[in-house]
């Protein structure tokens, strides 16, 4: 997701340092930085924040990280963090590649990925988030029953993804191929599935664990 | 499937038993019964035989075994392979649940599952041809690097099948979510298959092997 450049986004950002972390600074240390020791779920390339402001909003007991790089996305994030008075998530403004400067071995009890960029060219897989190369950076910073949830509406990423991580060791748990036709009732949406479901594309969902 | 019985079809499969195996004669000498030393791939669940038939007229090279215990239903594959005058591919009247009486350890390259039937009740979930027990079976007549295609237009059994089998220790080396929409030249349609694409329905399409 790109949005127009805004030259303000980084001194906005950077005003609010108690939820957001630019430079790294909370690196390693991402656990003390939240008021309660709780479990960890952390969104990659959470655009907008729709989902996971909603999610923390609802789930109070966990703690949330959201990964965006581009800051001007960042800052719609950081909006609805503030509107929402939120005490239980944390911004980090970076690349998906630097997950495991942040975290380490095991912290991590949940990785959420929506509607990743599909980078539907083979010669571009390597950007894809279920890469194996990301792959490994999950498993890195998960506990050893954590979970990757993954929902999108591109056909071919789902179908790229169930082949790279059963091939990368992993198993599914869940498995929904046509979400908005299946009772779910935990579903929280993201802005680009309201979209796409409201055209009538199917949006695919998995659960899934490293064996 | 389910045709009407036919008192006659008994009689009719045993006086072909040079193609035809009721009673397990060639129980564990499956590859001695056959002309031809090749490789040999499985069709567990037949159907009509549409499928296994037409791929066996196309591959000379191969082996093939039709996997069907309804009498009245071989009766239809029997009528092709006569048809077509094939001489590589045998069938065998017996249940799923049979087939290491029939073939060796690492003895097969390949199984073939087309439209099983997807009993979609949960309490019948272990009758699925994808159910853990049946996979163990697969497992032991395949050779290492051997490969289940599996094809249906059951949403809910494509993602049972999915789950099932990652969880098993399989990995999916190709997934087609929906395969006539996709380029596939070699794709060989069953009767259900043709009847079920045409109505609008997607095929949903794997390929799985063993870690």
């Amino acid at each position: 997701m790109r949005l127009r450049n805004k030259p303000w986004a980084e001194d906005y950002l950077r005003k609010h340092d108690t939820v957001v972390d630019i430079d790294g600074t909370h690196a390693k240390k991402m656990s003390e930085w939240f008021d309660k020791t709780q479990p960890i779920y952390i969104e990659v390339g959470s655009g907008m924040g729709q989902f996971i402001t909603e999610l923390a909003s609802q789930h109070p007991e966990v703690n949330f990280v959201a990964l965006e790089r581009d800051k001007n996305v960042m800052i719609r994030v950081l909006d609805k963090v503030l509107e929402k008075q939120l005490q239980n998530i944390k911004l980090i403004c970076n690349d998906a590649m630097e997950l495991t400067d942040y975290f380490e071995d095991g912290e991590v009890d949940r990785v959420y990925l929506n509607f990743s960029d599909p980078w539907p060219k083979k010669r571009h897989a390597k950007r894809r988030l279920t890469y194996h190369s990301f792959l490994a950076l999950y498993k890195a910073i998960l506990k050893e029953e954590g979970e990757i949830h993954f929902k999108t509406d591109n056909r071919g990423l789902f179908a790229y993804s169930l082949e790279s991580m059963s091939q990368f060791g992993m198993y599914f748990t869940k498995i929904n191929l046509n979400l908005h036709d299946e009772d779910d009732e935990d579903n929280i949406e993201t802005e680009y599935e309201r979209k796409f479901a409201d055209k009538g594309s199917r949006i695919y969902r998995m659960e899934a664990k490293f064996h």
